[in-house]
């Protein structure tokens, strides 16, 4: 329960660990870096699922389904491709077990191997630019606006529940235009996107910008990201979406006949976000007595507890609450009644603070007596009576000021922890001593990236695309900056 | 298009193989066995998906995800199962690939060797069971309801796009019980569930049953299914569930404290249904133009085509549309206008009785001026003039009619080819001259279901749960037979 969490001052990443297996979120398998998300975990991720699926229609894109393996050759195509991707994979080899004949169980049959090696996907550029060249003839085939939903493998060395997995959950959008002008109009619509749902669901401010080529994504020309701020001043990169030029058509020979008959490659983006973006709504909001969610994402929004000491006092606190929620729904807010007799009301306090329903109503005698019901927030840990006339209409309410309240919450804390500093010494103790953003001019080279991030361990997340541009002189070396870029330490 | 597709009639299998290309439902990958769902057919799926989702919801489930792989020894520990599904399966033995030093493209690494091999799960009662030793100590812990949806892996040596492919996509039940008549009902639940998702959404008639031992699920006490009949008269089974006892508990360890304090293992089961639907889907209701979709899955419901010689045509055409298809949205009707200008009117005509659209509407200049547009029906391929006033109304009614006559023709096609059997001789003429269910009377050993099927092709689809179940005499050896049992040659 939520007195044995450790606190966030104590040890941040103990208290995330803690509050993710503890708020019944996911867990891990006995599988080696995989995770299992648990029900109330995965239906927090089904919302979100729900949200961007929609939004990736709104903007004309459809589902499809690509394979999970892909030939080991394919990844070889596209050079850059295969240097930031095809190392840390998982590997099959083999296509069947037999029985040990020596009594050892189930082993491997030798027989059974593959002429050529599959990689379990790691993204699906390869297998997808492979399929697209079957697709796309000419100009009347484009645009090709397709994402999916799927599983994808990397194979990390350290892992950390929703954050880091081997095995995790994403979309991956991958797009074909006629043109390099809508290619990137496409990218940028799609880091939008993500900025939107950000933003409007988990209400967690982000910073849209451009990754440096040395964080760009292996095979892209322009990588896009959202980066948003955690509660212990690191950064987490949130989403990102990709211009991938002609590279890919290129390297899978995907060309396509304009109106005048002339041979083109095609332009490509590409644009995911994963089970990642739990760690993020999970850090961005949580506090010490456990999850807080936003009321757009949370499975309960409203839980109504009854408190009884007998059978005539329940029929009567749930007479009042069954009215109540059948309120609540008819206003679209999905509440949930835990008349469960097998535990203590304290005990359903604690739990539903530990897994952060936005509001929770008490109805006890004095309640049913006095027409009352008690209304605690979760994000402000706060309770008020309230008549019972009027509540649905009141909890209504509350729903769009918690929402706002916790995204303005998070904005003031990135606000507080966004610093513009002039030299490299101010950079230096601002990232010790408070952490978070820092924008700092950067002359633009890679030399200067990795000397900072190799002294610091910030990074340059992004160059972000709105806010101050005016130019000057970088902190390190003192050459000229076009504009500030965003320092931070990251997940 | 249509008039290249090959007829049911010379070639049933070819024609189910064209089909799914031309109709933009599946293509082959590059990878052996895996298929790519393209969009069109991915719509179809998620229609799917999103009733039974809605149907497992409402009968208790909660979603949730577990790993995608599985450690070897995880399938030695259930005996049946691992004979039944450890052995065609891709296995895993490597996590790194390198660049080959001697110049040859990426290899695998052997020094990033797993200790255990991973298994691609092909179910996943083994990790599952696995987890839920951790979630379940106590009778307060049960019934664990959980669905999950995932890829799974099977090697198949001959594979047809979504009747049988290596990678395929469905979802899996596992449940948890303190009963075991809990168990069984959780089981016949779900068949039920099953059938009545084939009936009402797929307008496909299915036999509840039994399977007979062999054809059990490898681990199962009982597995209940559905079963289906295609055009060709053959059978096709369409979904299973599956009444696991406590031999998945007893294997890895699940027991539970009852209201007594006293331990016992835990009771179980698990039930599927995967993209085979969709083959089975297309082999119901699907002619020689091509698909016919029942409205209650089909993307698009209805079709609104111009006809036109100038943009004034046009214009006049789509103001008429317009008003139409809002109309018909507002009735809840997915409708779609395809005002294309790079194709022409037949050609679109015949790209939708492909598609299997219920409903196409044409607009021509003749219409605009009397006031008309012109329905027409796919599964009746038959035309009619209606007042456009009205027209929204009537192809409304136009859903719920063609969704039934679909039914209705099915369950007419199913039971002329029906036939009650009373000899061996009889069954095999019937088998040779007709296809279709067999009713006939068996022994109940798994020494006559052999012979039969080693002489005959035929299999038992299942013992009916309902119909004729007075006794007999098996129709091979001339022993008691308790009812008859369902015969078929199949899928």
């Amino acid at each position: 329960m939520a007195k044995n969490l450790t606190s966030r001052s104590d040890d941040y990443s103990k208290w995330y660990n803690e509050l993710v297996v503890k708020a019944d979120l996911a867990d891990n398998s006995g599988v080696r870096g995989c995770m299992v998300i648990k029900p109330y975990g995965f239906a927090i991720w089904e919302k979100m699922q729900a949200e961007l699926d929609r939004m990736f229609k709104e903007t004309g894109h459809q589902n499809a389904y690509f394979p999970l393996f892909i030939p080991k050759s394919y990844f070889s195509k596209e050079a850059s491709h295969v240097d930031g991707f095809a190392k840390e994979c998982a590997v099959v080899t083999h296509y069947r077990l037999k029985n040990d004949e020596e009594g050892g169980g189930v082993i491997v049959d030798p027989d059974a191997k593959l002429e050529e090696e599959l990689i379990v996907r790691p993204t699906s550029e390869t297998i997808i630019w492979d399929t697209y060249r079957k697709w796309i003839q000419s100009y009347r085939d484009l645009p090709i606006l397709v994402n999916q939903w799927a599983n994808v493998v990397r194979w990390e060395m350290r892992t950390r529940l929703f954050l880091r997995t081997a095995e995790f959950l994403w979309q991956e959008g991958h797009t074909a235009h006629a043109t390099e002008a809508e290619a990137i109009t496409e990218a940028e619509q799609m880091m939008n996107v993500y900025a939107d749902f950000a933003q409007n669901f988990m209400a967690m401010p982000v910073i849209r910008g451009l990754k440096t080529e040395s964080e760009r994504f292996a095979g892209a020309l322009e990588t896009y990201s959202i980066e948003a701020l955690m509660q212990d001043g690191k950064a987490l990169q949130a989403g990102t979406s990709h211009f991938l030029g002609q590279n890919f058509a290129k390297a899978f020979d995907v060309k396509f006949a304009d109106k005048e008959g002339k041979l083109d490659h095609v332009w490509a983006t590409s644009w995911g976000v994963s089970t990642r973006l739990m760690g993020a709504l999970i850090m961005t909001h949580s506090d010490d007595k456990g999850l807080v969610l936003p009321p757009n994402l949370a499975p309960d929004q409203v839980v109504i507890v009854p408190i009884y000491r007998n059978d005539e006092q329940l029929a009567a606190a749930s007479e009042v609450a069954e009215k109540l929620m059948a309120d609540l729904r008819s206003r679209g807010i999905r509440v949930k009644f835990d008349n469960r007799d097998t535990h203590k009301p304290g005990w359903k306090f604690n739990e539903y603070e530990l897994k952060g329903v936005p509001v929770r109503i008490a109805i006890g005698p004095k309640d049913v007596e006095n027409g009352t019901v008690e209304v605690a927030r979760r994000d402000l840990l706060t309770k008020e009576l309230m008549p019972v006339d009027g509540a649905a209409e009141a909890i209504e309410g509350l729903m769009d000021e918690i929402q706002s309240k916790l995204y303005e919450k998070a904005v003031d804390y990135r606000t507080e922890h966004t610093t513009t500093v002039e030299s490299y010494e101010e950079f230096k103790q601002v990232l010790e001593e408070k952490g978070g953003f820092i924008l700092a001019h950067w002359d633009g080279t890679a030399e200067t990236e990795e000397q900072v991030k190799n002294e610091t361990k910030a990074t340059i997340r992004c160059i972000p695309l709105v806010g101050d541009d005016s130019p000057g002189k970088c902190m390190v070396t003192g050459k000229p900056s076009a504009r500030r870029a965003l320092f931070a330490k990251a997940y």
